[in-house]
């Protein structure tokens, strides 16, 4: 599978036009973050976790973005509800197993998800992905470490077993479903000061989703987007304060030009 | 009723003097940028949502804001606790039904608020205010809709039901109590690529209602004050990133002068 | 004790290479800023607060930091297993008492936490650490008050009878243990119109106490670091919103010559 930059366009303006609805269960500390870059490529965000009313917000959603970031009780039963929801209504669902591997909670938490329903999309770090299959690692916090090959394998297992798409994120993002893989080599070590960018690549896997047929594509096209205003932003920024205002508005006045002159895609 | 730029600015420098408490129960997502607009504006947020709590920080507060966004059951029961005491101490109360339309929850809930104890001033969009007497309509997430003719029957209804005031925000504000009606056409359309702003208007809305006697003319104040701060931001910022961070130091810095040259209200 | 500005970014340093997890159960309100400035400081902030797993996060983390912002009856359980967990594994406790004074509830927890399991470092304004013995005074709000006398008096019969440093933050910042006290004149007055640098100040005590091992130390390092810092961001800001940004920025950037030409310490 081939994409350009015109492609990626093609679905930024797709989602411009569209303004998607995506219905967001995520963290305490991210959502801000999720809901402002959702915004600024152009979808709608919502952000509903009672239990009372998540499946109602999926139905007017194009896609599910859940996000195990801060996780409670009543918190996780309105994710197994809207994830049912989702599944039947036969939207994009996209799995953050943020933490997962750091303690057994979230290991196990993110593991009932997607054996319950398996999402459309999970995107991780390294340790995050390796922690849904694998008890011998160990995550240190949430933080993003390189891609390892284990991780890729990982990726590869799950992928295959519940037909769905894995991406690996680090320096070099891994998209792979079944036996097809691509890297996506843009990004910025800035942005691993930020706080929230992972959980906001999650969300916009979503938004790219949820207009895209093909949610192998549509993660590649959301990774790619992510490190290019990611990098347009860090090449302005003096810290990571400046960046996380830059990044939002690089990713708002995106143009075709910024992407085909970054764009980084290996198969 | 004729409100000058003189007056509001007035009202600004009472707000920056007095610092009122503004007793703030709102969503997760917009917590944050509630008090950092109330606070450079002058006011002293608190935030606090136990049932514990609540009627105890109602009693040092000037104002109650109650915000929908992100519901769940225990925090709603706080709503009720602390609506009831704002009206026992005569407060004023302002409520913000985000979301209404979109779900049962959301439009039951704020339904429920209004009947069990009327709030001084409901700030919403067209769609979450036609929500709140009308079974018609349905919302697309929380976006804000153009001000329709049906939003401003339902407003000047729910005031005369209620008697309070009704603000339907949009491009144009309508502000509506009985048979008053004045329009506030300030503002910049990427204020709605920012989440959390319309939030951040029903929250200044009860830091000049704290200060002022009249809650019309404290939600035409809050209004015009919140859209000139975004023009100005607007006019120096490249997307909702710098927006954001303009914003508060707009609001923070606002003179006079600043007022009277954009002020643009119309009875 | 002497601190220097070598010493203080010593610290800085082994903060940035050694990347202690900091597990913070704090408030909505703060918990991005929180976690933005512990990123930028070089530390990897951590956030949990559901019972299932705090004990399991401590045993990752290298300091807990407690903050009450914004309480309910299932976080407050999960502080008292955390803060036990660190005790038995021995990692320094940060209390950070917001708004003790303003209700019952939250005076009552503090103390409650405090009886329970003195922490390493408390961080409050004048009023919260007044409140935590007290009942004598009212705080209005969350608002930092101008450091009295009545308040070291406080501090200093806390740090003794709980074997803890004691941080009453205000204009002047007096560090107190038993004894001593060293004052820090470090900060801006900028600073008090931004929410959550409070809460910020006592997250940066944790990632300090993480790598000192006097407290003491950590505390005043902490303490000049966020108002030397503060102090930097102000002087390029046009208002609070900018200052959130540069804030971030400095703190990233920090170098020993910032710090030794910046400096107020006084014994």
């Amino acid at each position: 599978m081939k994409i350009t930059a015109i492609e990626i366009f093609k679905s930024i303006e797709t989602i411009r036009q569209k303004s998607p609805v995506i219905h967001n269960i995520t963290n305490y500390v991210a959502m801000n973050n999720t809901a402002n870059a959702l915004l600024a490529l152009g979808a709608s965000p919502v952000m509903a976790h009672a239990q009372e009313e998540v499946e109602e917000m999926v139905n007017i959603a194009s896609a599910l973005v859940i996000n195990i970031g801060t996780l409670s009780k009543p918190w996780i039963y309105s994710m197994f509800k809207a994830l049912s929801q989702a599944r039947k209504k036969g939207i994009p669902i996209i799995l953050d197993p943020v933490g997962a591997g750091a303690t057994t909670y979230r290991t196990q938490t993110a593991r009932e998800l997607i054996e319950n329903e398996p999402p459309t999309i999970i995107r991780g770090n390294a340790s995050e992905i390796m922690a849904l299959s694998d008890d011998n690692s160990k995550t240190k916090g949430v933080d993003s470490a390189a891609a390892s090959d284990a991780a890729i394998t990982t990726a590869q297992k799950l992928s295959d077993t519940h037909n769905c798409v894995v991406c690996v994120s680090g320096q070099t993002d891994y998209i792979i479903q079944g036996k097809q893989t691509i890297k996506v080599k843009n990004g910025h070590s800035l942005m691993t000061k930020v706080t929230g960018l992972g959980c906001t690549a999650s969300a916009l896997c979503g938004a790219f989703a949820a207009v895209e047929k093909s949610p192998f594509a549509a993660t590649v096209k959301a990774m790619t987007v992510m490190g290019i205003a990611g990098e347009m932003a860090a090449a302005v920024s003096s810290g990571p304060g400046s960046l996380q205002t830059h990044f939002l508005d690089c990713l708002y006045r995106l143009s075709e030009a910024d992407i085909s002159q970054r764009l980084k895609i290996e198969d």
